[in-house]
């Protein structure tokens, strides 16, 4: 009732259906069952036929407001240019706080393999030294981060000047940058088929298409890139060739190099998203795209998402500095710079020595973790699926030997507690993939879960 | 010569103008045209006839690239859905950070006003336990800073369930984030006129139109709301009810009921900006809109960057929690949430009561400032320009007797060292205000920019 008095839910709201409103109350049926009689008797909620359960049109004091109830926000709901999140990644964004769950995909490290004491220190160093005040940052971002950043991409063979880097709130942000002050309506990206790419709407929403390619264990093929280019007139190719995700294939050396000659005959930009390729288990993969690049043609994307902390919001592009200040000035106007304080803390666990050290202890972390899920795929999998071992990164991709509705699989799973990540999400045609990740579920509950998903998906072949 | 051999200024890329190159590399002029000959020589860079100077198409090793030099990067920069800044607002963005300039107008408190020590006191709690894993916090923002900032709004009226509350990377998100969530393409706001609004592109670039409505000292008038929503269909009301931004106006009570009912009539949704609200220096204005909704018609923004710490980018909406989810689902979609240490040490900055005490020390602080400034307008400006004393926030809104060139004006004082936010930032067709801070330059620039900034206006009356 407090919710309707204080308008968190308006007047003429439709109310969610009954079993999704004991979830999100955290009341059992009979409950809300009681208190919804309890707030029609008071005519605060009328039932509308074939219109579900709405907010009646009422002030605080049970009197009705003015002549014309405002109810509209429904329709504003469906407005707006940018597109709401696939239906299963909202259920899966909401789900993954919901306790309990065991999440059989999460594309994140487990709160165990996250840094929190090293972190600590970092904060114990900035605070024992008077903080600089924490102001607005430059367009680019901090410049001792950038520093930082530019160092770290050395390793990788990348030299990046600081004033080609600008730092992103998380590599997401990124992509929403690129498609927003890069790409006209229309245009097309090439790009790996499956991809994570397909999972978020950065790109669609700004109008720009799609083009997947397919891929082999070497990563992208190159043989149709120069005509799917021609025909679609791609304004980009878009490629993680480290540890891709959700497949978690390393593209070789060779095809490295082709895919940039290639490239290099068509004038075609590349995106290189480097989110995995820090993330290598048993050996160092190629030298990233942008360390082969002459041309100044390929915009590269890192983040410290992934091995330091996800919660930091801390990403960077790397590329020529007219396209770097293109992007600085949208994020600008998008939220005025990412926050000085991770920068001040991103910058202080580069330089500090914390990234390396921790990337050590999460590799062998990494390494336990794949090989016990390896284990137990043998065990419960073989006569479902095939799947190859990844080199790095936090996912395997499971090919279903036969087809599974996975709408279907997702809410089955989800019934019994798994929440998944189904190949749908990465290529919309897909029937017959699930992107597992040994990065998030604990040990124990990867033994109760992944047995309990082979179980399902038995249920649930046709 | 490493920008070009790093690909950070990339084949075929144009260079700037000779005389931003030297500001840009921190060179004098003779030795640019030094550097340029050499690079001209070696082949590096050549000129074309009406196209100024670019890069050429060369390998690190001076050998041409292929047979297609890549030099297209210059089309992608005027392409892109997403307006770049207004020329003036990307030249303030730059030149904010240029040392020796006297920022007159800038919106932002002076580093010496940001609560440094504290802050850092903040972080020393912070490090002090062990801190939570920094992982992806919850869609709609970290659950204890969501209860701190509905403890915080409740000090001013609104009563805002913390489910009914989004974190946003401050405020100018939380616009960007309503830009493109709820209105569709060529719909209309309503807004006072000037307005900060018209400074950013979060709405144009998402195709929303603006129609302006006058305003006196006792904030919008109201008389034409109606008429102007009818004939434009508007679909939202943009207002900043306290300490308007840039004119520093504070709506009267009487006004906002009269905004509230007029609006209420209409099913007119408000979105209410209440950056300032808290920044009173002689009374607290009165309640804020949101305080007085009673259909869960009004958006409220608020901020921690105007008081507290512009670089932590913790901003708020508060509205209806349908219309919250939305909003939470897009800024998943853009960034994955705002920094889990932002909010970390927002929520601790609210509860620990570190912000009432530092509110408090500001208000001294800006009111001194403003009286300090009042002083010198008296002394240098009296036969030039008119202007209130503002009850809070940080401008004072100059209105000059006579119309000046305020692009020329611009220019002409940032040749002087002065950088000015001129009135045509927040209305187009002005050529007869600037916007005034007292918030950032310290007494000993303002007591010298302000007496050079009244001499240049008179060269520069038409």
């Amino acid at each position: 009732m407090a919710k309707i008095s204080s308008r968190a839910w308006p007047p003429g709201m439709r109310l969610a259906p009954q079993r999704e409103l004991c979830r999100q109350l955290g009341v059992n049926r009979s409950t809300l069952v009681t208190a919804l009689g309890v707030l029609a008797e008071r005519g605060l909620i009328e039932g509308r036929r074939g219109g579900g359960t709405r907010v009646t049109a009422v002030q605080a004091d049970g009197k009705a407001e003015g002549a014309k109830p405002f109810g509209n926000w429904n329709d504003y709901l469906e407005e707006g240019t940018h597109y709401p999140n696939l239906p299963a990644v909202q259920a899966i964004n909401r789900l993954e706080y919901e306790p309990g769950l065991i999440r059989l995909g999460t594309g994140e490290p487990a709160p165990g393999l996250l840094p929190g004491a090293a972190m600590t220190r970092v904060l114990a160093e900035l605070a024992a030294r008077p903080l600089p005040p924490l102001s607005y940052e430059e367009p680019l971002g901090s410049p001792s981060l950038r520093r930082a950043v530019s160092r770290q991409l050395l390793k990788s063979g990348i030299a990046a000047d600081p004033a080609s880097i600008l730092i992103t709130s998380g590599a997401l942000q990124g992509l929403q940058l690129i498609a927003l002050g890069l790409l006209p309506r229309g245009s097309t990206i090439l790009l790996e088929k499956p991809s994570y790419l397909y999972s978020i709407h950065a790109f669609q929403s700004a109008g720009v298409k799609f083009s997947g390619l397919p891929m082999d264990q070497g990563g992208l093929l190159t043989g149709r890139i120069a005509a799917e280019a021609l025909r679609t007139k791609a304004a980009m190719l878009y490629t993680i060739p480290s540890f891709h995700n959700p497949t978690g294939i390393v593209m070789d050396r060779e095809r490295r190099q082709a895919v940039m000659e290639i490239t290099g005959e068509l004038g075609l930009p590349i995106l290189e998203d480097g989110a995995y390729q820090e993330l290598w288990l048993d050996s160092p993969p190629p030298p990233p795209l942008k360390a082969l690049d002459r041309a100044g043609r390929v915009l590269h994307l890192g983040t410290l998402s992934k091995a330091a902390s996800p919660g930091l919001r801390i990403g960077w592009i790397v590329g020529p500095e007219p396209v770097i200040r293109r992007l600085a000035d949208i994020k600008m106007q998008t939220d005025y710079g990412a926050s000085s304080l991770s920068q001040l803390a991103a910058a202080r666990w580069l330089d500090g020595g914390y990234h390396e050290e921790h990337l050590t202890v999460l590799r062998g972390k990494l390494r336990e973790r794949r090989e016990f899920m390896r284990q137990l795929l043998q065990a419960h999998f073989t006569e479902l699926a095939t799947w190859s071992i990844p080199a790095g990164g936090f996912y395997i991709w499971l090919s279903l030997h036969k087809p599974v509705p996975l709408r279907r699989l997702f809410t089955a799973a989800l019934q019994a507690g798994l929440l998944l990540n189904t190949g749908d999400l990465y290529d919309r045609g897909d029937s017959r993939h699930l992107r597992l990740s040994y990065a998030y579920a604990s040990p124990e509950e990867l033994s109760r879960g992944l047995p309990a998903l082979a179980g399902i998906i038995k249920q649930n072949i046709n």
